[in-house]
């Protein structure tokens, strides 16, 4: 079966509430100094391949939009079209954006933390629209209206993510083109999950590492040739996601 | 009559070419740190002033797409729609692209160099396309085939700008957006010649300052409400407009 343009999906790199660790979710914060330094190597790693995207797709949060930025001025790709949606924004974390991760695992207790962290469909509590990590008048968001959401789990982030994949992801791949995808952690876990036909239980022992290009070649059906696709950096990408899943201890 | 969305003009700030007092056209030289710090100085005026962007429209080069991405992240409005185009270029500036001003100046003479850089309809010679500052070869201009200019005087800026204009940016105005438009000194004199009415002759004198960003409001026909539109900053035009007339000396 012929294949389709390439997708290359690129976690944003380090926060600064990553470096905190603090629950994030829909609060904007920008990238550390680490977190730029990743994006930069990101875009590294894309030009040393020859993979060099065609157009762009974000977020509409500053960690990831900069991510892009800074990775395709490294790649020297800095001039392609950007399209930003807030489809493929984090998962909103409810109530505990802004909560720091350690405090709230000593709070709850480790089952009631994991389940919040990592079962495919039990969100966390609703936030407060007066809390101050709350994106209720955020701009961005006006044209929700009362879509936007007030706490997400990962189910919620696939059933919002697959509108723009199928919208406007895979158009760009049906012609042809290199399409990076520049967003977040839960994001592409759910885009992953989509792509790899990955189960609701086996989603959770996933993590996806930071600012390593993960190519996926796919067929015209939209199958990925190589399950769980290629990162353009493997021993790297196997340590960072070992790292990732002991954030909080 | 109606006014429509606001434009705002955005001219780039300090490139290192800028800084070395090279003609740069389209070489993509990136940002210098005084122009990163004009870019980010402009977002804060934007912000300050409470001109925030709906939608940006950039060049494809580097200085233009920095000080965008600078100024928007300032401004908080780096999640907003991004349009790019080769339209929106500096004026392409043939056999002189890498030359130093100075040394053009003593090697040609004051006419002749003033010919170059201020008349209408005078392009410098063509550049070569083995020249090692062509952009011959360069992706982001593979669909332009021939039609890709090798040289421009500003009446040629005008003639590539205008369908741009007409077809992309007036859409966004007609729907009450502000537009921002982050480009370079003579794509930004072609768009100020055409609306508010410059002739020919009289453009020649027209500087626009870096990173201070220009208001237009228009009435439903395009034309200015205030000929000339508004700085943000107007004291701080006028001095950095002085400064630009006496480039090459």
């Amino acid at each position: 079966m012929a294949e389709l343009g390439t997708l290359v999906l690129l976690r944003h790199g380090q926060s600064t509430w990553n470096a905190e660790n603090l629950f994030t979710g829909w609060v904007d914060v920008p990238l550390s100094e680490t977190g730029e330094r990743e994006a930069r190597q990101g875009g590294q790693l894309l030009a040393e391949a020859g993979l060099l995207p065609d157009v762009v797709h974000t977020s509409l949060l500053r960690r990831a939009i900069s991510t892009a930025n800074v990775a395709l001025d490294a790649a020297d790709r800095h001039w392609i079209p950007v399209k930003r949606d807030w489809r493929l924004n984090e998962r909103h974390y409810g109530a505990l954006q802004g909560k720091n991760k350690k405090q709230t695992l000593d709070e709850f207790g480790e089952e009631q933390f994991m389940l919040w962290r990592r079962s495919y469909d039990t969100p966390p509590p609703a936030i407060d629209p007066k809390d101050e990590f709350s994106q209720a008048g955020d701009a961005r968001y006006a044209d929700l209206g009362d879509r936007a959401p007030l706490t997400e789990c990962l189910k919620d982030v696939v059933a919002r993510l697959l509108p723009y994949w199928e919208s406007a992801i895979v158009p760009d791949l049906q012609a042809g083109r290199t399409v990076l995808v520049a967003a977040h952690g839960n994001s592409l876990r759910a885009l992953v999950k989509h792509l790899d036909g990955i189960s609701d239980d086996a989603i959770a022992a996933l993590n996806i590492p930071t600012g390593i290009p993960l190519r996926y070649d796919l067929t015209a059906d939209l199958k990925p040739v190589k399950a769980g696709g290629e990162y353009l950096d493997p021993e790297a990408a196997k340590e960072a996601a070992a790292a990732v899943a002991n954030q909080g201890r």
